[in-house]
């Protein structure tokens, strides 16, 4: 997978934004440890997703092919896609639910993509992008499930990787739905960082991955609504970063909606960062001590900000525990 | 000033956090323009004020001197002070006015300096600050008006030129207090774009600065308080910046508080970007088309976002024009 990355590095690395690596002295002495936050917040379209979007976008190029793009998301995959392809001139068709959040539905038809819309709990999701991909000869660009997304979401890995510059890394906590980010981050980072422990992070009740890891085997979440973390909802592990995540033995963690919300306020207010929930579990983890961060150096990637204005409002209004300084 | 620019560079480049430079085609399409987007509210301490204070430390650590430091501010030049300070373990003391956001005295405390406060009407805080300097034997910080903080602040402009990477840029809009940010980036902007225009952008009945360069001679506000842009309140134009100022053609912008917190509301709403009112006036010029941005790219400098929990609130709360994309 590392030559993959490194071939999706070389591809996107000029379109991207290269997010920065944060560091804040108070969250550390919080915390007493060294953290690290990679804000994928701050890419393009407000999420990791854009770069296993140019990935497949530039693959294309490279083969001299101009299909008609589609992909089905929840919303951040969708933007993700639909400003690679409108960067590209190619015409993009999403599939998203219709319980996605305004803000994300919006920004993608702003982008010039067409919206197909459905029902998450009556159709799968799946076989509306199979049907349009079949019928209009175009191109799917899965959201996690597939080499070259696994490996553009990775490049957030070997970014991190230079920007460390040699510093010490002990583990690192990375929101999980799919698990193209946590999978492709991890076998990133594995690279320099041989013994470097890995934590997928998922929404309570949707935590289908970190349970299949237990398992070893994969299992599906009994819901598909209801969490707050819409980025980060999927029903099963990837049959694809699955086992890749059962090769690089990465674990899994859970955190709560409530937890989720306040790490949102806690971004906003202390680290004037903006990060939607499902982009946010992986910080939840760490305020709320899910694993021991105490003179570990540890990273913590915030995944995605596209939170609706009223959502924020009501994370704004929480009031956060006197110790999360 | 480009040769001390560049010394400064080499100075504190692996120290402060390399901004990026933002991109958003929303923005674009609604302006008319390229827009880039140059976020130092991501910097340490949420302000470009730390470039400033960290070239202070580090010449002095260079030259084999310890001191205690001084510095008085408003906020943001208090932060940037403390952090630098503290980094190089020495002991720091600053004058903030008692009227500042709590944020900010909070978040000075926080960085292990002594903050001792003076009432901004009846008291000269450059007077306060220097009896402190001369009763400890310690080391004055200035927050503009001297030549390594400018070329500190001028930092900013190289990492643009930089990312650029040989883009086209027109113009650029940067906020304005006592001007070390707008004349160190304008220096420093003007090595690799001679024909730049730049316009520094205050909040109205504070626009001493663009006043003064319109008379060609440093006029003073008539009103040292009132403004919710805390942070770039100065009275009158630096005796270095502003001759400086002149020499680089630069001209004068005013925004109100209301066009500066509705670009607060729009940074974050549209860009996931947390600004302070003081760090979003040179946005807000641009959303309500303060100079013509059709056609031409634009830098804009988002200086700082050190906002309290409910003047944010306050913002998010407010209606954008529908035109505000």
């Amino acid at each position: 997978m590392i030559e993959e990355i490194k071939s999706a590095y070389n591809r996107i690395n000029k379109r991207g934004v290269r997010t920065p690596l944060l560091t804040f002295p108070a969250l550390n002495e919080f915390l007493g440890g060294t953290i690290y936050l990679k804000p994928e917040n701050l890419q393009h379209t407000g999420s990791f997703k854009y770069r296993g979007a140019m990935n497949h976008i530039r693959s294309l190029a490279e083969a001299g092919k101009r299909p008609t793009i589609i992909a089905y998301s929840s919303g951040n995959h969708a933007q993700g896609v639909a400003r690679a392809a409108s960067e590209a001139n190619l015409q993009a068709t999403i599939v998203m639910p219709s319980d996605a959040p305004k803000v994300k539905i919006n920004r993608t038809r702003a982008f010039g993509a067409k919206v197909v819309l459905y029902d998450r709990v009556n159709q799968i999701r799946e076989e509306v992008a199979a049907n349009l991909e079949n019928a209009e000869k175009s191109y799917l660009i899965p959201p996690f499930d597939n080499n070259l997304t696994i490996a553009g979401q990775g490049t957030l890995g070997l970014e991190v990787t230079e920007q460390l510059d040699g510093a010490q890394l002990d583990q690192t906590l990375i929101c999980c739905g799919g698990g193209g980010l946590a999978t492709g981050v991890t076998a990133a980072l594995r690279h320099a960082y041989p013994d470097v422990l890995s934590y997928l992070v998922e929404p309570e009740d949707f935590d289908d991955f970190g349970r299949s890891l237990v398992l070893g085997d994969r299992i599906r979440n009994s819901k598909l609504t209801g969490s707050i973390c819409d980025a980060i909802i999927t029903p099963t592990p990837g049959a694809i970063t699955f086992p890749l995540a059962m090769k690089l033995k990465m674990q899994g963690l859970a955190v709560s909606d409530d937890e989720a919300l306040h790490a949102v306020a806690y971004a906003a207010q202390k680290l004037r960062l903006i990060t939607e929930p499902g982009g946010a579990v992986a910080l939840a983890a760490a305020l709320t001590n899910k694993i021991d961060l105490a003179g570990k150096s540890t990273l913590i990637v915030l995944s995605g900000g596209n939170i609706d204005n009223d959502l924020l409002q009501k994370a704004l209004s929480l009031d956060l525990p006197a110790k999360w300084r």
